[in-house]
C-alpha cells in the first residue's frame, strides 16, 4: 500500500502496524534536500519506520514559509546546513505509529505542530514549552515535510476532521501563528485593529482578527498585496500614499487602534505601531526584527502602551486554526496562490522569490487525500 | 485661625466653613514662584477661598520631584512659564471646602492625586482618566503645593489616617507611582525583580516590589545611590563593574528576571532590560525616554517578552501608597534625605541639584501637623 498513498487503510491492529513498519524500511521515497546556494535536489531515499513514540506521516501538501525562503537565500546555512529537508507547513495522513503511540491511528488526517522542547529549561518548567530555551524546530533543526514520509514525535501531532481538504490543511501551521498573535493581543469584539504588513502572515492575522470581531485595517505598501487584501474584503491603506496615523485616527474617532500587529519588520512599521495605537493600546510584535530599531518609548510611558512579543503557537492555537479551516471561516483558496509538485520544488522557490503577487505557495508532496 | 496653622479645628459646620472662606480672602500666604533660569521667588499673595467643588489645603510638606528639577533646569518653560508655583508631592490639612463638597471635612489630613482629566476624550471614555488626552497635571499645568494654601478639585483629594506623619505623607505621591508600576507588572510573590536605576523612584519601586513578595535587585552605577540601596537592605549590582545579565542569570538559575523595571532612562538600561528578562518576562517602562533608543525587538519575539508602559497612578495606587506609609512598611526616614523651609527653596533646589547623595528632598511649606 505504500506505493498507493491515496488508498490508505483507515486503521490497523498493532500487528498490521508492525508489518507496515517493516514494509516502510523497504520503501523508497522522494525527498527534497536543500543544498545551499538557492538550490534543492530531489533524491530518492529509503523510508525509515517510526521509532518508539514517533508517528510516520505520508505528506500531502507542504507550504513554503518565509523562513524557508530565508534558508533558500542562504541566510540560515549555519543552522540548517546543506543536507536538510525543509518544510513544516504540512498536511498528511498517518502511515504508521511507533511503539507506545496509542492516541493516534493509521489513516487519520493530521498536521504537525513542529516544536520539540527539552522539558528541562526554565521556560519548559514554567509551562512555556513553545519558547523552550533549547527548542528544536522540526523542518529546520531536523528534517522536515518536503519528503513523502515524515517521522515526527507523537506529541507534535494534531488529528484533523476527516472532512478537511488537505490543501487547505497545509495552512493550519501559519494560521496557528495568527491565532496565537490574536489570542495574545486580547482582541475583543468591536475593537479597532491595525495590521502593519499585508504579507501571508499579516493577511492571516487580519482574517483571525476579523473572525474574532475586530474592525480590521491592513496597512501595506505593495500594490499586489493591497489588491489581495481588498479582494478578501479588508479595508486597506497604503502608508506611502496616505498619512497612516491620520487615517487611523479618522476611522476611530481620534482614539487610535486598540490593537496593532507589527508584521512588517521595518523601521517605518515600528514608527507606525506607536503612532497608531490608542491609549492603553496593545501592540503585538509578530515580525522578526534582525536589527534593533529605534522605538518611541516615550509613547509607551505617556499612553501606557503595551508591547507583546508573540512567537509560534501553543496547542490551543492549533486547535483554533484547525476549527477555522475545517469550518471554512478562512478564505483558503484565495490565500493559496500556487501549488507545485515536489519534483518542481526548485522552480517553485524561484517563482515565489520573483513573484509580486504570490501569497502562499504549496508543494504537493504526495497524492494523499 | 489662619495665622496659627498648627492649631486647626477638627471639623466645622457649613456656616463655619463659609466664614472660613471669607477669612481666607483676607489671609496673606507665602508662595514660591518659579521665575525661569533656575530661580525661585517666595512672595506673599492673598489666599483665595475654594471655588465650588474645590478644597483648600494648608500644606505641610512638599517633595521635590524629578520633574520639578526638569522645570528648574529650564527644560519645561514652554509648558509651565515663569509665573508658576510648582509642587505636587505634598501633604496637608483641609482648611476649607467649597460649595458642593460633602465627603471631605475641614481638619482632615489629606494628599492630592494631582490629575485633572477632561472627561470627554477616548481615554476618559474608556475609564483611563489618568492618561486623559488633555490631562492637566496640578503643580505643572496649574499652580501647585509650594504655597501655604492650595486649592484643588475635590475629586483629587485622598483622606489620610489621623496618625500618619505629615513628612512621611509627602512621599505618598511618588510612592503611588511605584505602586502603579508594581501593580501593572503583575509581580507575584517569589518572582525575581530587577530595578534598573536606583534613584528616588527606583528605590520606591524596589520597596513596593519587595513588599509584594518579589526577590529584588537594584542595578545602579552611582556609588552613593548603591550605598543607600544597600542600607535599605537591597541586593545591588553596579553594571559598570559587573556583567549585569550574567549576574541576574546566576541569581535566578539561568532563568532571568520575571519582572524588570526600567527606571534609568538610558540606552544601557534599555539594552539591559531585554537581556535580563526571563522568557515571558514583563518589562515595565517607568522612565521617560526623550529620545528613541534602539531596542532588541528580536528578544520580544523570541522570548515573548512584554513591555508595559506605566504613567502616574490611579486611585487604588494612592490607597495602596497611603496604607504602606501609614503602616510604616516603607523606610520613609531613609528615603527623606533633606528638609528645608519654603523660605529656603532656592538653596534647596541648588543643593539637591549638586548633591550626589540626596534621595528625596522635602520643602516644609507650613507648620502643619
Amino acid at each position: 500500500m505504500q506505493t498507493a498513498p491515496g488508498k490508505l487503510h483507515n486503521s490497523g491492529t498493532i500487528n498490521e502496524l508492525a508489518k507496515t513498519d517493516i514494509h516502510m524500511t523497504q520503501e523508497t521515497i522522494n525527498a527534497a534536500f536543500y543544498r545551499g546556494n538557492k538550490s534543492f535536489q530531489v533524491e530518492q531515499i529509503n523510508a525509515t519506520p517510526p521509532a518508539d513514540g514517533e508517528v510516520a506521516i505520508r505528506i500531502a501538501y507542504c507550504g513554503v514559509c518565509g523562513t524557508d525562503m530565508h534558508v533558500y537565500h542562504g541566510n540560515m546555512d549555519a543552522r540548517v546546513g546543506h543536507n536538510r529537508v525543509l518544510g513544516h507547513e504540512m498536511s498528511g495522513v498517518v502511515e504508521a505509529v511507533g511503539t507506545g503511540v496509542t492516541s493516534i491511528s493509521r489513516g487519520q488526517k493530521v498536521v504537525v505542530r513542529p516544536l520539540d522542547h527539552c522539558g528541562n529549561c526554565p521556560a519548559c518548567n514554567a509551562g512555556h514549552t513553545h519558547i523552550c530555551h533549547s527548542l528544536k524546530f522540526l523542518g529546520l533543526d531536523t528534517d522536515g515535510a518536503m519528503q513523502e514520509i515524515w517521522n515526527v514525535p507523537a506529541h507534535t501531532v494534531h488529528v484533523l476532521p476527516d472532512t478537511i481538504r488537505m490543501d487547505h490543511a497545509a495552512l493550519i501551521e501559519p494560521l496557528a501563528v495568527a491565532c496565537h498573535d490574536v489570542r495574545l493581543s486580547g482582541l475583543n469584539t468591536g475593537e479597532d485593529a491595525l495590521v502593519i504588513g499585508g504579507g501571508p502572515i499579516g493577511v492571516l492575522v487580519a482574517m483571525v482578527a476579523r473572525e474574532a470581531g475586530g474592525n480590521v485595517v491592513i496597512s501595506e505598501v505593495n500594490p499586489n498585496r493591497l489588491a489581495i487584501a481588498r479582494q478578501l474584503g479588508f479595508d486597506t491603506v497604503n502608508p506611502s500614499e496616505e498619512d497612516l496615523p491620520a487615517f487611523v485616527n479618522e476611522r476611530t474617532g481620534n482614539k487610535g487602534a486598540d490593537v496593532v500587529f507589527e508584521v512588517s519588520g521595518t523601521q517605518p512599521g515600528v514608527d507606525a505601531m506607536t503612532a497608531c495605537a490608542s491609549t492603553k493600546g496593545r501592540i503585538v510584535m509578530v515580525a522578526i526584527h534582525a536589527s534593533k530599531p529605534n522605538i518611541d518609548l516615550f509613547q509607551f510611558f505617556w499612553r501606557e502602551l503595551q508591547l507583546i512579543g508573540a512567537r509560534v503557537y501553543e496547542g490551543e492555537d492549533y486547535e483554533k486554526a484547525i476549527s477555522l479551516i475545517a469550518s471554512g471561516s478562512i478564505e483558503a483558496d484565495t490565500v493559496i496562490t500556487d501549488v507545485s509538485p515536489l519534483s518542481n520544488i526548485q522552480a517553485a522557490f524561484e517563482s515565489l522569490d520573483a513573484s509580486p503577487t504570490a501569497l502562499k505557495s504549496l508543494i504537493q508532496v504526495g497524492d494523499v487525500s
